[in-house]
């Protein structure tokens, strides 16, 4: 069994972690979060999106967020959901997009209000038209294990939408558990068979939620399968409005910890993540599912 | 990779789980919690230990619990750290003791005042006299990966020690990372080791705490070394008094829902499982660390 010996953590606490929290959140403390982020050596990270300020809030500061903290040269992720989220991209001059679409076209109706596959007619032109013209496209898969209306997904489901986003030529796929259901066993045999399946040069990424305990579980089974990519989000910002009590994203330093102690590189500081944690939690209402930072809140610093 | 088809879950919260309780839990309500522990199909369990009243007092009614909870035939223990505790177990019939020692000595001398050395020394006589009775002996190994005060136990040392207790004819080596350190890759490692040194008759149990969130992905790990028995304990009760705002044992609920969605059977009633939960609940001090009860105190019964 051997695993990667490098990994790298894409931070999506600013975006997917930040989008559901009621409290709007001044953008100054957003830009020092992503600063202090940044200053941890995170160096993939999901910014903000391009979405209606009326049905997110939280990101109608996405061009001043991208105006203080895109670099140029560094995977610096907006997400947009549609055409208009794609031309307000290109207004910006952002380099690296995210799309979604769920593998549940129940599970993407009542997010987004199209099936699966309304979605992948729409997002069909647009990624071509990203790809022409040089951007980076990382397309994010969700309910690729379970639907929180449909209940447990075909594998051979979540494999074949990952194969038409490879054909469209995307860069980077990102293969969610969204409700955080998902166990080691599934997470390995799906995968390993995308190890199998996708064209090499696309970029496998796992994005796992700790909903049940089993982000960490899930994880160790990516790696086992050769996966060396992980959405991870500092604090374990975000929530999951589909799971009453949920948790959200597995947090950023509770995977490096583990990352750590298997001797497996990310190049990331774990004080300096921690202290990015400091800043934005008096502006988090719901309370921060990690253990990495409970344990130094109580004064634990191992 | 073929993982166990059936994994035993050794409940260890009416012992371990309170044993640091503050609250002096009334006994009829343990007698109740351990009945409904029972109702739930668990059918090896850690009833109570014969340790000093002054510095357990949560445990001074161990021969109340016994009376009203042993069931001949069944794998309940009882734990003894010495002699004494050995003639209390004979004294009240028990089949089935809970020895303990740590491979790391320091933690042996903060927490029972003897060398690893001398336990051994006072544990050897003991064992052989249980065995030539027909005793069940179940050696608990504790710091097998890391110590609070020495850091980073070797892996040879934990399987020196294993191997001295199957030479004194132990039935069960249950191996703990008393302190949640450990990572799976470490723990497939140590576990792996003990399944080939071990003889094949002794059990071998995993013990994990869930301090660093680490909890599942380490029982994952074992079971892919071939483990298929673990100590979990309802609710996640215990604490680690080593560890400043660590939480406890592994849930068992949480461990159940793992393995339940990996087709693992258990035997074990998830629901009456929880009501179990909600029997010791109200008399805990510490708020529970377990992803599966606060998801059904949420509401979300998935």
């Amino acid at each position: 069994m051997t695993l990667p010996k490098t990994v790298t953590l894409i931070e999506v606490g600013p975006r997917d972690g930040l989008q559901n929290e009621k409290n709007i959140i001044p953008t100054d403390i957003k830009i020092k979060f992503i600063e202090a982020l940044k200053q941890a050596n995170i160096n993939e990270m999901e910014l903000t999106s391009f979405v209606s300020p009326k049905w997110v809030p939280q990101m109608k500061d996405a061009d001043e967020i991208i105006k203080a903290c895109l670099e140029p040269g560094k995977r610096h992720f907006v997400l947009a959901p549609n055409q208009k989220g794609v031309e307000r991209f290109y207004a910006a001059g952002c380099d690296h997009i995210a799309v979604f679409v769920g593998v549940s076209t129940t599970f993407n109706k009542k997010n987004i209000n199209k099936t699966t596959e309304e979605s992948m007619a729409e997002l069909a032109p647009l990624i071509r038209d990203l790809k022409a013209r040089g951007k980076f496209v990382r397309a994010c898969i969700s309910t690729a294990f379970y639907c929180p209306y449909e209940g447990k997904v075909e594998k051979e489901a979540a494999v074949d939408l990952c194969g038409r986003f490879a054909e469209l030529g995307v860069d980077e796929l990102s293969v969610a558990d969204t409700i955080g259901m998902a166990n080691p066993k599934d997470v390995y045999a799906l995968f390993s068979r995308l190890k199998e399946s996708l064209p090499e040069n696309i970029l496998l990424t796992g994005h796992f939620h700790n909903t049940r305990g089993t982000a960490l579980a899930n994880i160790y089974a990516c790696l086992e399968a050769g996966v060396d990519r992980f959405d991870t989000s500092a604090g374990g910002l975000g929530g999951c409005p589909f799971a009453p009590g949920a948790s959200g994203n597995v947090a950023t330093e509770d995977v490096l910890f583990m990352l750590n102690e298997m001797e497996i590189e990310t190049g990331i500081d774990m004080e300096k993540l921690l202290e990015a944690v400091d800043l934005i939690r008096p502006h988090i209402t719901r309370s921060l599912d990690s253990k990495i930072y409970g344990l130094r809140m109580a004064g634990n610093h191992t």
